[in-house]
């Protein structure tokens, strides 16, 4: 550590990103990215950049994009705030609706992300458990008000279980909360959507919620660090004027990520095979013993049972010797449990063989 | 503003970012891009890239390009750090080294982001006012430490005046400043090569200096948001490892980053030919009466007389109308001046030859 560093960094422990290797052979089901290249359409945008315009700052709003994404959604570019990757909409929100002495509010487990951010800001981290089946507690808004929290972070569908929380309880969250809700939507694109789960009405009814979406796992686009948030044009003014770095969005992720959105057919055809995947998989996890709940994201939580051939941290290690990457948490509820991104059906066949080998 | 933002932001003004217009009529000298387009080997990197390759997360801590700075500097791997922009290491300089009611230092007049900066953080601001002549008073260390400064950040070459703080200089602050010193070199690429100003040296002797460097002016990439910082590896654990995004940088920057620094012939050419059209606007804009410091950045600061036909304020406006942009500041000191960019020798004479109608 530095004898620089503030008082709370040296005192708490940052952010364990996923093994990135970078080799052709590996097969990586441990940082849910969508197994699909992006579409043709980003390609061609690429092509057709010229470096030129690298010269000069880029738009520093990028309502280009904003307006495609408002369309998109049905809302107007004032009710959209571009990020560099959904991370940053996740900083910008605790750093807007966070004092650093105050209260941020999440769930346990989730996104370990949350509580290192909150941590850097200075806040003190408010968690409420979730119940055996992963549901939030009934009384999650009554604690989290209890405890003058001004932001509660929710990822829906949540990680690392892949359930559903249903719109109805998100809107009596958003009732009750007493600060803001940010509805972390990293996983959304791979809801089925015969539940016709769309969030955005809820911003009719809410000036306190905020919805964070990403081009990183939909659309294929983690290389690219792209994500945005919905909310009330009033909540964002400080984002937008204050808060952020005043061109956080460069010039060719605002050119790829219009193409990107502007090829929906190609996305779509992407997720409903990551759920026919996730399907199929789960089925055969559950015949090798391993079960998962209902996951409406794009991984599984499969739990190892305690007489298995090897436990979830040994299978986790005898994998990755074989060139397959799934990710584990060293953690309270998760140690017997492997969390397993959907992969390709070639790549979710590998797994297969390789954890029928190993159990 | 919003009844959800913190206390601090709500009383507080954002940064003013410059105008961006992308029409290719006007021309721009008002956000101090440089006037050529980066190297042909960036085009060549872009054309190359297999968006494939976006589908899963960059290299968290982009090494490569981190070991080609290190070696371009004469360091190691250890003592770079790359950040989105150089507005991003500046952010990430001040919520990792100064406590959010800790006291951040600057000289004024210098770059307007910083204060807002230290503002969105909660730190007080202590300001040093730079001499009639825009050089950093003697005692600078002492009233900077006597007010419990952890971090200064000091622009070299100087903005908006162009002029470069000698080494010993700052080699005597960061040996007197018991915080962190952080040099902003923005515009160090467009120094004379004739006066070797070479700071990287200063880090063999001083564990609290922090060289900050950026793609956008130097190397004609504004538009793609990549820097970097120089230091000690100690200094930048709590960078790397908590209070940055764990992939601040993504894929296509880390390529074309790459590509650009791999062709210094080039660079080298465009900062030749700035220093050239630099110099002779000075002169022609002394012959019309509008004064300007010798400067070693891209732009020129340029004093208006009081006797003169137009007002600083009412040029940049006319300017304007012409399709001529440069930089106007409505504060202290600078309200007789205007920050001209250097432009290409044609855009240089455009702007002459409006000043010469309107004087």
């Amino acid at each position: 550590m530095s004898r620089f560093e503030r008082k709370n960094l040296a005192g708490m422990q940052g952010y364990s990103w996923g093994e990135q290797p970078h080799d052709t052979d590996t097969i990586k089901l441990n940082t849910n990215e969508n197994p699909y290249p992006p579409s043709p359409s980003v390609q061609q945008a690429l092509a057709a950049v010229d470096v030129a315009r690298l010269r000069t700052y880029p738009p520093p709003t990028a309502d280009a994009l904003r307006a495609a994404l408002a369309t998109h959604h049905g809302l107007t570019q004032d009710n959209v705030v571009m990020t560099h990757g959904g991370d940053e909409g996740l900083r910008l929100a605790i750093t807007t609706y966070v004092e650093t002495d105050g209260a941020f509010g999440m769930a346990t487990p989730s996104y370990s992300l949350y509580p290192v951010l909150a941590g850097v800001h200075g806040a003190r981290v408010v968690d409420v458990p979730l119940q055996q089946d992963w549901r939030l507690p009934d009384d999650t808004a009554q604690r989290l008000n209890r405890e003058n929290v001004t932001l509660t972070c929710l990822v829906n569908p949540h990680a690392p279980s892949g359930l559903l929380t249903p719109l109805a309880d998100l809107a009596r969250l958003a009732q009750e909360l007493h600060g803001v809700l940010l509805i972390d939507e990293a996983y959304a694109d791979f809801v089925d959507p015969a539940l016709h789960y769309d969030s955005a009405p809820l911003l009719e009814h809410h000036d306190n919620v905020l919805i964070l979406r990403t081009f990183s796992k939909g659309y294929s686009l983690a290389g690219l660090r792209l994500g945005y948030l919905l909310g009330h044009a009033e909540l964002f003014a400080p984002i937008i004027g204050k808060s952020r770095d005043s061109y956080n969005i460069d010039f060719l992720s605002q050119r790829l990520g219009l193409a990107s959105i502007s090829d929906q057919p190609y996305a779509s055809e992407t997720w409903s095979k990551v759920r026919q995947a996730r399907h199929d998989l789960r089925s055969a996890l559950a015949d090798l013993g391993l079960q998962a709940p209902v996951s409406e994201a794009n991984f599984l939580l499969a739990s190892v049972p305690q007489d298995a051939a090897r436990s979830a941290a040994q299978l986790y290690a005898a994998l990755k010797e074989r060139g397959i990457l799934v990710r584990y948490f060293d953690s309270d509820r998760l140690r017997d449990k492997l969390r397993i991104t959907i992969g390709t059906p070639a790549e979710n066949q590998r797994l297969l063989e390789a954890l029928t080998q190993l159990l």
